[in-house]
């Protein structure tokens, strides 16, 4: 293939913008829920764009779009690259649409410049991955794996109370027919917003992912006594505040200490009665906690939570804690990871391996067959906002690296 | 005086539950607040009781009610005795009520047995302490003391957005009439309940009020960088809550190394945007401080602001406070307090000298005339909730310490 690839910078800007006009809210970010008229659009106006550049497509049985290049080797599996066309609520214009639109550029560029190749390779617009709407994430990548079953989606209902059997139906697919699980995928491709900093400070412009982390997310429990915070001496006090501070403080201090790569977030706490003169009786607060070794989240929940009872034996007071998240981490495909490095460093890209601290469709992919995850930069790390954005020079870089991919895997 | 002194225990419970019954809440509470209907009807029943004592009564013009018994020596200035009559929403029966009723019985007690006194007595049920319904606290000793102005209501709402001028008119006062200030009070005592369990823990039964404390109220603003969880390394994190748990954690452990009556409580804590897969980007909290000398509250809060500036430097990250409140401590009569330490000692009651954590009449009344503050043991310490208790027994003791510190006053 051409060593050089030319894309017109201003056309990938205007296809960005082109999607982004679907459920374009007045902050200038997007909304597009999972089976909302914006969703509806922007599948169909996809599926008209994909028929245009002469690929056949198709919808499956829960809205995940298709658009495919038939390959000239006919027993060969599918190639599926892409990502998801949901977002949450007043999210960007770039989380999983970029993904969505590089995809279709690269194949239209393939097709245009090399014609049919041998292996068959689909573009896909994943019906969901956020979980904004229905409490049910990865509902594209996990119908497509069998990661879901149909009926999964039974008895969930949205913030207006719509169930989620009522939103498939209006959008003219019935959620009772067949299971939509597939058994011809080679393997997935996703390119995605990085979502975080890291690339931006380490002035890189492609990350190749070695793996996605695995979350643990709990809910720590404090309980101690409410009394008047003039007339309870400090001796006499269960102060559950105070202890609640005493734990997170001792939490996030222990992360850099077992690992670099390992993060902790106490992002939401409660207090009851929560007012300035009431000693707290009760403060909640989240815990969650990420890394791609088990090994690691292992340790450093064993340790902050043997640190929890100790302080709450001292206290005299009781220190709870549930355990409502545990995902796995997933490796991507280390041939994949292999390829997708030696291009970037062909082109001479700045360039990192790196951990995706954020849940992707890959993921999903990632279990069930060989999978890739490039990340371009998000700058300033901003993500889920209507200030979410990425330079046009490195969206369009991370096209040609997935164009160069995907012609050494299909061509 | 006779040493032994008869009350009907069931007496005095009866009279408790008698005034419980207006405001009477589902839960075993009371809600009277100002100028209500309940409000309304336990002052005009009071007026009722205290004219079947044989004392003449009078309301002023912000519906403090009094009910006199004139002494012989007319020149001399009148002894004030009573508390207040408001509740908080869903309070207990004792709170301020208790005073009212154990001033009224020693009244009674002290006509009957000794007639008329040298110098005048009178009880008092103040209209309002508690602040509950409008922003504005001590309103029945402040008007009388000359700490407000009549004109101080003005422009003040309740919840319902009823002026404090229309409650006050609905009760047929005039909140534009003359002001209410007094000149010939010669002295105040107030009898209450603990409302710590101090008294409890110790088993004493009356405690002699040396000082109301002084507070301090701060709103501390710690402002980060609001990130994803996942895709934040701990090296770039500006997390707030991680932050505000290390000030809170050094604020409150500093307390008892400074001085061992000196309280400090973080009662109330806000984060936005307060989900658990976001690094908080701003973290709120409160901190009460309270002590009975200015200048352990200046030590304390030069100590910890400094630590807080110190680590808002070390962090990169914003750390304001403004503080909103300053009350200053308030001493009581060194007299009153040795006369009625001297009748408790006779009559063989543990007790113990105290400092008050929490406000009461008696600190207004402090900065204007001598000043005597008494305490019964609350049950458990609890306060401002229908749990609120007080056992028969030391409620009767304290009534009967009042009689005789009246009688030594005024006869």
């Amino acid at each position: 293939m051409k060593t050089s690839i030319e894309l017109d910078t201003k056309e990938v800007g205007k296809w960005m913008e082109w999607l982004a006009a679907f459920g374009a809210t007045e902050n200038g970010g997007v909304t597009r829920l999972l089976y909302d008229e914006n969703w509806r659009l922007a599948q169909h106006s996809l599926l008209q764009k994909m028929n245009e550049a002469g690929l056949s497509t198709y919808f499956d049985g829960v809205g995940n779009l298709f658009g495919r290049l038939e390959g000239s080797l006919v027993k060969e599996k599918t190639i599926l690259t892409g990502s998801h066309i949901d977002t949450v609520i007043d999210g960007g214009k770039y989380d999983g649409a970029y993904g969505i639109i590089a995809s279709l550029l690269a194949l239209d560029y393939l097709k245009r410049h090399y014609g049919i190749p041998k292996k068959t390779i689909e573009v896909v617009s994943l019906c969901e991955e956020e979980g904004s709407r229905f409490p049910l994430a990865f509902w594209g990548s996990g119908s497509i794996t069998g990661k879901y079953m149909r009926g999964d989606c039974k008895g969930l209902y949205d913030a207006r109370n719509i169930s989620f059997s009522h939103a498939m139906s209006s959008m003219g697919l019935q959620s009772d027919r067949e299971q939509v699980k597939r058994a011809d995928i080679d393997c997935f491709i996703e390119i995605h917003i990085e979502q975080g900093a890291v690339l931006e400070k380490e002035q890189e412009s492609i990350g190749v992912v070695s793996h996605i982390v695995g979350q643990r997310r709990f809910t720590v429990k404090v309980t101690g006594e409410s009394n008047h915070a003039g007339t309870t001496p400090m001796c006499y006090r269960k102060d559950s505040m105070h202890l609640a501070a005493e734990l997170i403080t001792y939490a996030i201090n222990q992360v850099t200490d077992i690992d670099s790569q390992l993060v902790a977030t106490v992002g939401k706490i409660v207090a009851s009665p929560n007012v300035p003169n009431v000693i707290a009786k009760e403060v909640t607060f989240s815990l969650d906690v990420r890394h791609h070794q088990e090994e690691v989240l292992d340790n450093f929940c064993k340790k902050i939570f043997a640190y929890f009872k100790q302080k709450s034996i001292e206290a005299s007071m009781n220190v709870e804690w549930e355990q409502w998240m545990d995902i796995k981490a997933v490796e991507m495909d280390a041939d994949l990871r292999e390829l997708a490095h030696s291009i970037v460093q062909e082109m001479d890209i700045p360039n990192r391996k790196m951990i995706s601290g954020a849940g992707h469709d890959a993921q999903v992919f990632g279990t069930y067959c060989p999978s890739a995850l490039l990340f371009v930069p998000s700058v300033a790390g901003v993500s889920h906002s209507p200030e979410e954005h990425t330079n046009l020079e490195d969206l369009k870089r991370g096209i040609i690296v997935l164009i160069k991919l995907l012609h050494r895997l299909a061509y």
